[in-house]
């Protein structure tokens, strides 16, 4: 078998055999296969497609390429939820607790912020003294006490992956509905879950722009998770206004304590009941609405906060921050961002706030860049809210006046101020599981 | 100016501007691009195609990123000419000493075999004592002499090309039409002639295996050419069988000088007087029968065979080999091959012609094998030919006996015989010119 020949396959719009597929994944992998064959492959795949049994099968190569997770000596049925990238989305720090309350296991592996979009990993370091790096040994000890634990990816997790989103990253080849699906659910299924939650995110602030690319990308997603015998499920959510009030890392574990408290804008708190109850149910806690039921008391009794209480400390946390936000790192400088004219938030550029953020601090544009737990945006309005000279739009904070000066600068650029006020749009979009699409707008 | 946009442009369908082409060739040149950018970009030229515009532009820059000859200094009007590879083509031995007899300069850098195809610097270095490699101040010294000189590509021409024809050959992606074009025409416009004629092989034993792809990847040469204010003329011509009836280095200079002496087979003389009219047609020799005319003349009164002798004593070679084929390398072992049934000559497989004259020890498979100058086919029969048990199909010519066994192999399977005759087919099938097309089939 030749790499030369594998790529003049799919150049001519052939299908890959799995034995194809298995060479390139290993080859690459190993060095034997050079970047500028592998980049050619992925242009045209980008080009030429991939059938379902071939995305599908170079998931599984990709995901066999380095160490699989086994979950098998967890306690419960085992899930993982998996969103494809956001502005102010803090739904792991809210969803992981509720689903644990309910003897639901969640061990999850997340991601750090970059560009424009926030990552898990540097929220929750923004609690004093949380470790996110705990060793795969005490990973799973800390998920048996509280059912629940998030760390960063592990020594080898999918090494095909690394290697090869590093390389598409600069050769215009990411967006591939088969190179993403299989680069998120490559991961997905090396971590071990029984069930996979997908949250696939589209409008301005996404890498999927319009809703049919979405689905997309969310059937191709599902469609290789029960190949892979995992229980799956896409959820479509609009991104064309960032998730809740707060974006940033320690402003964001804020709003996620205040869901958990039952103190939160009603849009956050309903987007995290949906997607727990999702995997609840998937994890047989019974019908959907039953599962919407059992979320929201999990909330109400206090059980879903406690149990996040637990899993902050057991990873070396300050967990009273969570009572005690004057806890946290604070920020050196803030500023009140005013609207000066009337009208009505028309439509928000979600990427220019999460770009806004990025510029006071809280987000990096190179992966070695260090990150202000403190900064960030607490936003006063969102679209759909009337806003007249004078009214508050956002509170930004900073290390510094200049930082203040850029953020504002984006941040007043994402608000687009309109003469009436733009109709509600729902939060979710679809459904895409295993027996079809369900549409939810 | 990034080059992820320019692959991200191509990849979307849109036409690349100029700027883009120069940034991508002199930045690849350079070093600052590397290898893995360019091949994504050269999959998406591929699958995405390039207009006339931008092939012409792209040629343009890769002539520049290297010496552009200038040939401005030297008597006559200079003419070149290129054929897209083939399988006994000795022509280029033939009709550089017609138009030099005629006055017109042909001083020609041409190339070494690769594969199943031969290259004319191999054929002249059968020669006892000649020198392909001159300096430029000698190269011009004989064509100023001579009228003509072949010599292989000097020190920096089109270092474009080389580095990306050889990046291309392991990403699949040399069978682009504007990636090809570009190819030779860069090299074609960098070598400084002011009339250029293509000749574009189609069938079995080449690049372009029918008429249409031929006359499609004529059709860009020529605008190309055009566009770079050079008079340039393809001619599309049939490869479903070997030019002439020797296959190999010195046989095929012995062939070339049977054609300058009257003494040749009467396709590959015809095919020769064709090439060489045209040549003389674009210098301005008069009309194109004129021309025919004009050529077959100077083969009749022994002028140009004259020319031949003159061009290889100034290189250093042997001329008293061309009229005494025993003082050429001599073969260790021959064998001859005949039929074993009867009926016609229904076709042949050139290619595998080409295939065996390599085994023989004719041609290389890597770029630093070594070749055995004496080594090579003597066709008896080809395509129309009848044949019983018994015929002479063909004589082979090697160093030994195993070598022997592997081109017979190959050659015998390379002759298709049928129940029928099959039909003459002509040589050439159309001449594209800056006019249009004039089919000749």
């Amino acid at each position: 078998m030749r790499m030369f020949d594998i790529i003049a396959h799919k150049r001519d719009g052939r299908a890959l055999t799995d034995e194809e597929i298995d060479y390139f994944v290993e080859g690459y992998v190993n060095g034997d296969i050079p970047d500028y064959q592998a980049s050619a492959l992925c242009m045209a795949i980008y080009l030429r497609g991939m059938d379902p049994r071939e995305v599908a099968h170079l998931t599984m190569a990709m995901a066999a390429s380095g160490d699989m997770l086994d979950l098998s000596d967890l306690p419960g049925i085992t899930v993982d939820k998996h969103s494809t990238g956001g502005v102010g989305d803090k739904t792991t720090l809210v969803i992981a607790p509720i689903v644990a309350s309910c003897g639901v296991t969640m061990a999850k592996m997340s991601g750090r912020g970059l560009g424009h979009t926030g990552g898990t990993l540097d929220k929750l370091e923004s609690i004093p003294g949380l470790s996110v790096t705990l060793g795969s040994h005490r990973f799973k000890e800390v998920v048996r006490e509280c059912g629940c634990a998030v760390v960063g990816q592990s020594g080898n997790l999918v090494p095909a992956d690394k290697k090869l989103y590093a390389l598409r990253d600069v050769t215009a080849t990411i967006g591939s509905v088969p190179l993403i699906a299989s680069s998120v659910m490559s991961k997905k299924i090396a971590a071990g879950p029984q069930c996979i939650l997908l949250d696939v995110k589209c409008g301005s602030g996404a890498f999927m722009k319009d809703e049919q690319s979405a689905l997309e990308l969310a059937e191709a997603m599902v469609s290789i998770g029960e190949r892979a015998g995992r229980k799956t499920v896409a959820l479509i959510s609009d991104m064309d206004r960032p998730l809740g009030m707060h974006v940033g890392n320690a402003l964001e574990v804020m709003e996620a304590c205040d869901v958990l408290k039952g103190k939160a804008a009603e849009d956050v708190t309903e987007v995290c009941i949906e997607l727990a109850a999702n995997l609840l149910h998937m994890a047989g806690k019974g019908s959907l609405p039953a599962c919407r039921e059992l979320a929201r008391e999990q909330i109400a009794n206090g059980r879903a906060f406690a149990q996040l209480e637990r899993m902050v400390a057991a990873q070396g946390g300050d967990a009273a921050c969570l009572s005690d936000y004057a806890r946290f790192p604070q920020p050196e400088v803030s500023r009140e961002v005013f609207a000066t004219q009337s009208g009505w938030v028309g439509s928000m550029d979600t990427e220019q706030v999460g770009v806004a953020s990025l510029m006071l601090g809280a987000g990096r544009e190179k992966i070695e860049d260090a990150i202000d737990p403190s900064a960030g945006i607490v936003l006063a309005c969102k679209t759909g809210d009337r806003v007249e000279p004078g009214t508050l739009l956002a509170t930004l904070y900073s290390s510094s006046e200049e930082r203040l000066d850029q953020g504002e600068r984006v941040l007043r650029g994402a608000y687009h101020i309109a003469d009436e006020q733009p109709p509600a749009v729902p939060h979710f979009l679809a459904r895409v599981s295993a027996s079809g699409v369900e549409h939810m707008a």
